[in-house]
C-alpha cells in the first residue's frame, strides 16, 4: 500500500517531491532502517531515532547541499546520511573502511562541517554565514542543529553572543531539546528550557503566527510594536530573544505538520533564527523510550528482545577499575569530590554518584569550567578528581595550565580514553596528553601498565600534593589481578620488568604487553615507566650504561611524547645512545578496531621486533644479543 | 582636615572601624595614590581608577580574607593591592622581585585566586562555596568580581549555569559594567547589558528595597509572591535570572552610599546573588576618562601632562609588522579576514579596522568560538587570519584540533606574544605553543628570526592552504629592514645564516641572533631554522654528516620543543649526533625585563658559549675548532 519507499530516496532531491502524507510514510520506513541498522552495527540509537522527522523537514525544506547544515555532536545524523546517499553504507558504519559515526567533510558534500566534539555548530555556521555574505550569496541558509546539552557549553554561548551582533547573516539555530526524556537535568539552563516547554505548545501556534505575520511587510512594524507592548505584559522576552534571535517554539519534533511549514517560514524570514524543538530520545521504539541512556550507544543486539545483559563476567575496563578506586578512595578520605564534564556513565561514576551525592559535581558539557571548579575546591584545602576523556581535555587546557599548574593545587585528573579509541575515530583520539600536558610545569602524567597499576596510580597521584594525571586506554587492559586496598609508589620512578642484554625497551602504558612479549623475542630488557612526568632520570641514566640501544613505545603522538622526555634526559645529561620512538604518527587517524589499528601501525609484539630489525639488523634467534654497532652520521 | 590617610591602611580591618564620610575621604586618597604610583611604574590605569570605591566598599562589608574575593582577570586589583597591605610594594609593581600586576595565592592572603586570564572567577568561587557548604563554613561568602567584558566568555557562561542548581552555596557575581565607556560593545550580551541599564538607575532603588525586605522572613514569601507575579506584568526576568541567580541593579559603583548597604543586604541574603555595577574606567582622571584606551595598560608618564607622544621614530614592534602586513595582504587578497577574540590594540588590527571593516571581527574575548568562526570561513573558501597571544590560544586548543587541523582548512594563526612576555608574568607566558602545536597532525609552524622574517612567513603560511601559525615574541626585534611586497618562502625549509664548524646552532625564532654572536666565537654553524614543523629533515641529516654536534635554541619550553623536533628527526632516521637542547626550562617563570629574564636563563650569546663548553670544553680561541670527543654512556 506504501506509495514510497526508503530504497527510491538517493538525495535530498528525491524528498522534495514528496507530499506530507508520503514524507510520514517515509519518517516510518527510516526509524525503521535505523533501527535495525544500528543493532546491526552498533553505534548511537536513542538520538537518532529522535531526529528522523526533524531531518526529513530540514531536507525537505532546505536546499541541501547549497544551504549549508551542521549537526552538532553529529551522533545523531544517521538519519541525515542515509538520506544523503549513504544508505548502504550503513553496513559498515564505524568500521575500519566504513563511513563514520559523525558528519565528516571528507565524506559528502552534505556534511558542511565535521562535528563530534560539542558545541561547534553555531559558530561554524556563522563563519559560514559571514562568507555567504560577502561574497554575495544573500540566500543561502545556515542551519545549526544543537541539542540541549550541548547548548550548555560555553562556546555556544560565545557564538550565539557574537552571531546576535553580526548583521544581514542566515542563520538558524535549531535547539533539538529532548534533555527531559532522561535524566535531570545538570543546568540551570536546562531549568529554563523546561521552564519555556512549560508554558506549553500553545506556544508554538501564537510563535508561528507572529513569524507568518513578519512575512507580510506592510504590517510588520505595528505588529512588531503590539507583540513588543504585549510581550512585556503577558510572556517576557526570551534569553535567546535578549541575544538578538528571533525564538519560535517550542513545536513538536515529531510532527511533521509542525515542523515543515515552521522551518518554511523561518527559511522565508532569514535573519538570526532561533526554533526550539522538543523531540523524545529511542522515540518509536519502545524500549529506547523506556531506557534511553541504555540505548544511547549500544553494540549489537536484537531489535525484537532488546539490550540482554551479559551473563559471562567480563574482564573490567579501566573505566570500571577507576569507578571502583573512586568509591574506594571517596569512603577513605572525605575531602575526595568527584567531577564530570556530564560524562557521568562513560566515566564510570554511577556508583560514585549514588554513595557520595554530595560530593558528585556533574557540571554539565563544560570541560573549561570543570577544571577551575576543580581549582577552587584545592584552594580549600579539598581534593577533586576530574574525569575527563583524554580528547575533551583539550578543551580545559587553559584552564589546566593557568588555574591549576600555575598555583599547583592540588587537581588529580582521571584521564580516560587515552590514545587509539577505536569506533569513534579521529575526531576523540586520545593521541595529544602526553605532548600537551608534558610541557606543563608542576604536571605529573602517569601512565599505567595494567589495571592494578591503574589503581596503584591513581592512589599515588591523588596522594600527590599537586596536579597530577593517570592516562588510560578505552576499554579493558590484560586482565591483571587488581590488589585491593589504597596502596601508592614512589612518583617518577619506573620498574624493571624483565632484564635483557643490548635493547632497553621503555614502556608507557598499557603497550608494556607487548613490549614484554618483544623482549622475549629479543631478549631485551623491558621497563614499565609508569610515568611521563617527572621521568625516571636516575633509571635511564642507568639503563643507558648496561645498554646499546633504547626502544621507547607509548600510545600516543610520537611528536613530543614520552620518548621524547627520555630522549631530552638523555641530552640534558650529555649521554648518547641509539634510540628508537615507537608510538602513533603524526597523521589523524580513521575510526576501526582499536587492537586492528595498533597492530596496523606496528604497535604489538610483532611490530616492534619488526622495528628493531629493521633499525639495527636481525638479532639472533634463541636470545643472543647481537652487539650493535652505534650508527653514526 | 582629613581624619583618615591611606598611610594608617594596613590592612581591611582598619577599613571596617572608618565611617561613611572617612571611606569617601579614603576613596579620593586611594585614587590619587593609584594615579601617582601607577604613572611611575607604569601598569594597568583605567581599570584601577573604576575599581576605587567598589573596592573599598567590598573590603568594608566583607570579612575578608575568610571571606573569599576574586578578582576576575585581575588587571583592576591595584586599589585591592593597596588596602590589603602592599601600599609600600606598588613601587616595584610588575618588576622582577616585586610584586605581580595580577592578585596572586603566593603573594598574599587576601588574593584568594590568581587570576590574569579572562572569565575563571565564578567557577573558582562555586568551587571554594561548594567546599565551605561541605565543610560546615555556611556563613562565608565567596565574591566574583567580573567585568562584562569577562562575561562574554563561555566560561564564565558555563560557571553561572552550573552556580544556578548548586543548592546551598553563597556566590555572590559582582558584574563591574564599565563597557558604555569604551569602544562599542562587541557582543550581543552587552547589548543586553546597555537595554539593563537603559532601564535607568531608579531600578536600584527599587532592587535593593527588594533585597531589603527578603530579609524579613514572615513576610518573605508573600512578598515573592506579588514580585513574582508583578514581575511578569512590568519587567521581564534579567537573564541572570532565568539562570537562577537573584539580580539586584544596577547601581552607581562609585557611590558607596548605594554600594555598601546594597552589599550589606547580599551579605545577609546569601545563596545566589547577582549584583550589577556600572563603573567608568579611568574614573577622577579626566584624561582617562576621555581615553580609556589609550591608559589602560600605560608605561611611564606624567599625570600632570598625560602621556605624551613619542617623538622618536622608535623600531616596530612585531605586533606592527603583523599589522601592516595584514592590510598589506588584505588589500590583495579579498579572502582575507581578520579575526580576533577582544585584542584588536594589543595584536595590532586597528589600522585593519578601519580600512576593512567588513572583514574585521572582535568576537569577543571568546578564543573557542574565534577559530570555530575562522573554520566556517574557511569552509567557503575563505582564507582566515586568527590573530591571538600564545597564551590565549590555549583556550582554543582543542577548536584548533578538532574543528581546524582535523578539517585541514586554511586558517592562519598569527601567534603574538610568543615566549617571555616581561611584565605581565607566569599567567601570560607564550612559552608553551611549539610543544602543544608540534603534536597537532596538518599544523605548520613558523619561527620567525626577525621583523622581515616575520612578513615573509606570515605571507608564506597565509599562502600555504592548510592550519598555519606564524609565532613572534611580544616587543621589538633586531631593527632589520623590512622589504615591502608579498613575497613567499619554501615551506619547512630552514637557511643556513653561517657556515662553521664542529657545532650546529639549530635556532628557532628571534634568539638566532643571540645565536650567530656565539657562532662567531664559538666558530659554528649557525642556523635559520625558520619552521619547526615541517621540520627541514634534509638540512638536519646534512648537517649531521658535516658536524659534531647540535645545539637547538628556542623561545620556548624545551621539553616537547623544537629541539624535540630534531631530536625526533634524527632519531627517525637512525643518526647518532651529541645534542644540547636550549630553551625555557620547566617551571613557571614570574614577571620581569623580557632581555634580562632571557640572560638569566642563558639564552643570549655568553650563556650560548657557556653552555657548549660546559658541555664540551673551552674551545680553542681564535676560532679554531677542537675536535669533539663524542661522549658514550
Amino acid at each position: 500500500m506504501s506509495t514510497v519507499s526508503l530504497e527510491q530516496i538517493q538525495s535530498p532531491a528525491d524528498l522534495r517531491r514528496l507530499s506530507r502524507r508520503e514524507l510520514k510514510e517515509l519518517a516510518d520506513q527510516l526509524r525503521q532502517f535505523v533501527l535495525e541498522s544500528v543493532s546491526r552495527t552498533g553505534g548511537h540509537l536513542s538520538s537518532n531515532l529522535g531526529t528522523v522527522e526533524l531531518t526529513i523537514a530540514l531536507h525537505h525544506v532546505f536546499n541541501t547541499p547549497d544551504d549549508r547544515l551542521v549537526w552538532d555532536v553529529g551522533h545523531q545524523s544517521y538519519p541525515h546520511k542515509i538520506l544523503t546517499g549513504r544508505r548502504e553504507a550503513m553496513a559498515r558504519l564505524r568500521q575500519a573502511g566504513g563511513i563514520s559515526g559523525f558528519p565528516k567533510r571528507s565524506e559528502s558534500e552534505y556534511d558542511a562541517f565535521g562535528t563530534a566534539h560539542s558545541s561547534t555548530s553555531i559558530s561554524a555556521v556563522l563563519g559560514m554565514a559571514v562568507a555567504s555574505r560577502n561574497t554575495g550569496r544573500t540566500q543561502r541558509q545556515h542551519i545549526a542543529v544543537i541539542g540541549d546539552g550541548a547548548m550548555t557549553a560555553g562556546m555556544a554561548f560565545e557564538a550565539l553572543n557574537n552571531a546576535g551582533v553580526t548583521p544581514d547573516v542566515n542563520v538558524l539555530v535549531v535547539l533539538n531539546d529532548n534533555d527531559m526524556s532522561i535524566s535531570p537535568p545538570v543546568g540551570a539552563l536546562n531549568h529554563y528550557l523546561a521552564r519555556l516547554m512549560s508554558g506549553g505548545f500553545y506556544a508554538a501556534a501564537k510563535n508561528v503566527g507572529k513569524a507568518v505575520l513578519q512575512r507580510v511587510p506592510p504590517v510588520l512594524e505595528l505588529a512588531r510594536r503590539v507583540e513588543g507592548h504585549a510581550k512585556g505584559l503577558v510572556s517576557p522576552a526570551t534569553l535567546f530573544e535578549e541575544l538578538g534571535f528571533n525564538y519560535v517554539g517550542p513545536i513538536d519534533g515529531h510532527d511533521l505538520d509542525a515542523l515543515i511549514p515552521t522551518l518554511e517560514n523561518l527559511r522565508e524570514l532569514g535573519g538570526l533564527q532561533f526554533l526550539h524543538v522538543v523531540t523524545r530520545k529511542g522515540q518509536g521504539y519502545k524500549l529506547a523510550e523506556a531506557d534511553p541512556v541504555l540505548y544511547h550507544g549500544p553494540g549489537k543486539f536484537d531489535p525484537a528482545v532488546g539490550i540482554q545483559k551479559s551473563t559471562t563476567a567480563a574482564r573490567p575496563t579501566f573505566t570500571q577499575v577507576f569507578g571502583q578506586w573512586l568509591c574506594d578512595m571517596a569512603q577513605a578520605d572525605t575531602r575526595l569530590f568527584g567531577i564530570t564534564p556530564a560524562m557521568r556513565e562513560g566515566s564510570g561514576m554511577v556508583e560514585f554518584e549514588r554513595r557520595f551525592p554530595n560530593r558528585y559535581f556533574d557540571v554539565g558539557i563544560a570541560e573549561q569550567h570543570a577544571l577551575t571548579f576543580a581549582a577552587g575546591l584545592a584552594c580549600e584545602g579539598q581534593k577533586p578528581v576530574v574525569a575527563i576523556y583524554s580528547t575533551f581535555l583539550q578543551r580545559a587546557y587553559d584552564q589546566l595550565i593557568h588555574d591549576v599548574a600555575l598555583q599547583n593545587l592540588d587537581v588529580t585528573l582521571a584521564l580516560d580514553r587515552a590514545g587509539i579509541v577505536g569506533a569513534d575515530g579521529a575526531t576523540h583520539a586520545g593521541n595529544y596528553d602526553i605532548a600537551y600536558l608534558r610541557c606543563v610545569p608542576n604536571m605529573v602524567i602517569a601512565t599505567p601498565s595494567d589495571e592494578n597499576e591503574a589503581r596503584l596510580l591513581l592512589s599515588t597521584c591523588f596522594q600527590h600534593p599537586g596536579p597530577a594525571s593517570v592516562r588510560y586506554p578505552r576499554g579493558a587492559g590484560r586482565g591483571a589481578e587488581i590488589v585491593a586496598g589504597l596502596e601508592t609508589v614512589p612518583v617518577g620512578k619506573g620498574v624493571v620488568r624483565r632484564n635483557g642484554q643490548g635493547i632497553a625497551i621503555l614502556a608507557f602504558g598499557t603497550l608494556l604487553t607487548a613490549a614484554l612479549q618483544a623482549g622475549e623475542q629479543l631478549n631485551a630488557t623491558v621497563v614499565d615507566m609508569r610515568f611521563v612526568k617527572p621521568i625516571d632520570a636516575e633509571l635511564i641514566l642507568e639503563l643507558a650504561r648496561n645498554h646499546e640501544a633504547f626502544v621507547s613505545i607509548e600510545e600516543g603522538a610520537v611528536m613530543g611524547g614520552a620518548g621524547s622526555a627520555v630522549q631530552e634526559c638523555l641530552n640534558a645529561h650529555g649521554v648518547l645512545v641509539p634510540m628508537l620512538q615507537l608510538g602513533l604518527p603524526d597523521r589523524f587517524i580513521d575510526h576501526g578496531d582499536q587492537a586492528a589499528i595498533l597492530s596496523s601501525l606496528g604497535l604489538d609484539a610483532p611490530g616492534i621486533v619488526a622495528a628493531v630489525e629493521a633499525r639495527w639488523g636481525k638479532r639472533s634467534v634463541g636470545g643472543n644479543v647481537v652487539q650493535l654497532v652505534r650508527q653514526s652520521s
